[in-house]
């Protein structure tokens, strides 16, 4: 009864910090896309303000007791109660290491940077962005102090925040992990240069006003299961999706005129994280549980919608008719086979959100391999634009022409997200092995050409989506397919697609 | 020593309060614009829960604190702590005779009822809407009952609405006014209606894209003063202003392709909203001082961008030629004086905000003389359409064909803002005794005609602006002119402007 009682507090008290959650969650969004300029600042110190309030709920002797006294019941209790225990323990554990005017002045710092990195990108001016970057990176390595017990045996500091986007994951896993991966994808990128191949992209770069693309947006929602009706498609620098309860799932992206593609890959891409959101289990909607699992699990669903459903010859000759009735003279002879190739074609280039979906995990392997030397100290936030333009030339053969194409492309620094980027190529690596056990099932290929996509989301939503966060990665991916994260269906995925497209 | 101790707590405590405030502003300002239908649910239960924050913000013992320690102390503080004080007073005064369950249930319910008037106005569908009118005017009379200590002296529940929006305002006060006011206004529309004068209206009508329509807004934007660095301007079903902190003002409009100066006065009209809150000083602005001083004094900004700058000749000629420019064709043959003509032409309408200036105040009486019913139980919800059709009738000549465009016209009160509407008349009143003064010092028609708004803008920051809610809408008018407010100015502006433009 005391145990009853207990749970109950303890579950109302989660809800407020959700109530805090989601409001921080739609004034971000606010701030990414329609905000004001002029009123950063204000914003930055409200976003202090709040993520505090959060902060101190989290850490608070109200939340210590609930901790204790749940502690020697963990295995009466049920399995959501006991998920939300495990969250709550974790973010308390480490929250408690952190000293509160750390914590505010962070959130002020990166809510920003975030900004000031926009304007440094738009004005390709690296000096003005380095020393918020610098201010970052400081944080972050004071914090990777606080919380040094957390470090691995026989690991580094860098460790914690793989960890912290990933459990489980380590600098050797990783490591491992994108060796394999290199052998792979290095040699394959050869052959394909190698390849006699040449693949027509020159229609993609046909001009395509703005107002229709958003309307290829919509369309692309509607198709493939993006509930605009819980959704809203905004706009804004970088594409990001944005949850606040599976009700109010939003995704941005940004329109570029003579490369519509872009914008209907960075859709599909951000559609697929929605679509996640989106079905979680009502049961969890509105507890601490009613987001993924994981950043690693997350992209999987995006990398899953992106690349194996939008990137695939199905679903040109599913959708072919309705974008040709929007865009008649422009694509009047353009064939579903000649959008598929354009969309796969695979050459070293400088931006990540627009790599192919071979190339792709280099740019992961870059920013990795960068972040374990700024936090094993190897390098200076001065020299990063050298360190990136040079490993650019190392992995990918190219130099950026500058910092705005170069170092400053992504905002996940800005934002202060570090062990970030290597969950990237861990989603490619979880879909391929989601597609394998589903094509067990039914043929993919099939469905998505009668447009059956309800079908495939109803699997994931069995397997993944409704889950939420119940459990860990590890955990997730072993219920549903017997087997831990296995990075060769992944390897063999990129191997068949691109032998066959490159006829190698 | 320990008063001053005392104010910087409160003035922490209420700063607290302040950004709660300001992130409840961004919610409703995205709840309102670009929010999914689908959210609609959980935003009200969120909505619902930071009201209650904030109200228990409010009436804690903590506040209860403050204000106890203050009392004795209120003639040794500053004229900005004596104003937080006072309005912190009002504030506690009103919300302890509210019981929590009722703040959060009203709070729940407005959020969701403003979403189902949009719904129910859409769909021509009262029915929709009653049940939720009927259960916020249940409740409104509820807090009148458990306010009915503020009752004045031979004055009635509904007089405590009427101070709350304008302090010091009553039934008696308002009857007054509004008697006077209908002394001029009806029989001046009268001699209108007589009037040999035919006006031409129908280059009004011309088709403008809403993108142009868009730019139109900028384009006043940025003659008038309304700094988009700290603005923005949105789209929703019913114009409004926004205000979380004077580097955050937003305002929206609703556009319509064959009515382009319906916007075009909606955005002046919430223009003044927003330079209102864009110029209250910068020692007032992180404190519970930087908003408008009351309802009234708002609405007097708006109404003097709206209809005596942008009403008035000397703006159609200032602003001409770069309106061709966004049209040429359509707008080759208009002079100024054909749209000042028909920006001013009054005839008896439907619709409260596209209502011309001279009949506007009838749209108001009729308002609060229902809202007068309401309240001392004269009349059903089920009832209203009835009657608002009938006093449409009697005043305007003319019935709704729909509750659409009939009772249902207004957000106002699907939020539960009763005693609100009068304040519209004052703000035009307030706004001719403005104008009055203001043409003592210099005039105004020409600064216009040159484009000089900044002078316009710096005279009235100087007299109403910068001081925010320091004062009282009494003291503010009396401080800056030397007398109350005094509605003779109102009449005599009308009497003047129709009696040149209609000959009479």
């Amino acid at each position: 009864m005391q145990l009853e009682n207990t749970i109950q507090e303890f579950k109302a008290y989660l809800e407020r910090i959700i109530m805090y959650s989601q409001a921080m969650s739609i004034l971000s969004f606010d701030s990414e896309t329609i905000a004001p300029e002029g009123g950063l600042e204000n914003r930055a110190k409200r976003a202090g303000f709040f993520e505090l309030e959060i902060f101190n709920m989290a850490v608070s002797s109200t939340m210590k007791g609930f901790l204790e006294a749940l502690e020697p019941h963990q295995n009466e209790l049920d399995v959501h109660t006991k998920a939300m225990y495990r969250l709550a323990k974790k973010d308390y554990d480490e929250a408690t290491k952190l000293p509160p005017e750390l914590v505010k002045a962070y959130a002020e710092l990166t809510e920003e940077s975030a900004s000031v990195w926009r304007k440094a990108r738009t004005e390709n001016n690296y000096k003005a962005f380095s020393p918020y970057l610098k201010r970052i990176i400081d944080m972050k390595k004071q914090v990777l102090t606080l919380r040094a017990s957390e470090i691995p045996e026989g690991g580094q500091p860098y460790d914690i925040f793989l960890d912290d986007f990933e459990e489980g994951m380590t600098i050797k896993k990783y490591d491992d992990f994108f060796e394999k991966l290199k052998a792979t994808v290095i040699p394959l990128i050869k052959k394909v240069a190698a390849s006699k191949k040449k693949i027509d992209t020159s229609f993609a770069n046909t001009k395509v006003d703005i107002a229709t693309q958003r309307k290829i947006s919509e369309l692309l929602a509607n198709h493939v299961g993006y509930d605009l009706n819980r959704g809203y498609i905004g706009e804004a620098m970088h594409p990001f999706c944005n949850g606040s309860h599976k009700t109010d799932i939003r995704i941005t992206t940004h329109y570029y005129e003579n490369d519509f593609m872009s914008s209907l890959y960075s859709v599909m891409h951000e559609i697929g994280h929605a679509i996640y959101e989106q079905n979680v289990g009502d049961d969890i909607a509105d507890t601490t549980l009613g987001d993924g699992a994981s950043s690693g699990i997350h992209e999987s669903q995006s990398r899953l919608y992106e690349n194996v459903i939008g990137r695939n010859l199905a679903f040109w000759e599913y959708i072919i008719d309705e974008l040709k009735s929007l865009l008649p003279k422009e694509f009047a002879s353009v064939t579903p086979q000649m959008f598929y190739e354009a969309a796969n074609e695979s050459k070293p280039s400088l931006i990540r959100v627009e790599a192919d979906e071979l190339t792709y995990s280099l740019h992961v392997i870059i920013r990795y391999e960068i972040e374990k030397m700024i936090f094993s100290g190897e390098v200076d936030v001065d020299d990063l634009p050298a360190i990136w333009n040079q490993k650019y030339q190392e992995y990918l053969g190219i130099t950026p022409p500058d910092d705005a194409d170069g170092v400053m492309q992504d905002v996940h620094w800005s934002e202060g997200l570090f062990g970030y980027f290597p969950t990237y190529a861990l989603g490619s690596a979880y879909a391929a092995q989601m597609l394998h056990y589903m094509n067990k099932e039914f043929n993919i290929d099939e469905l998505i050409l009668k447009g059956e996509f309800s079908k495939i989301t109803a699997w994931l939503t069995d397997k993944i989506h409704k889950h939420g966060s119940i459990y860990t990665p590890n955990q997730l991916i072993e219920q549903a397919f017997g087997e831990q994260l296995n990075g060769e269906y992944y390897a063999k995925y990129l191997e068949d697609k691109f032998s066959k497209l490159y006829q190698l």
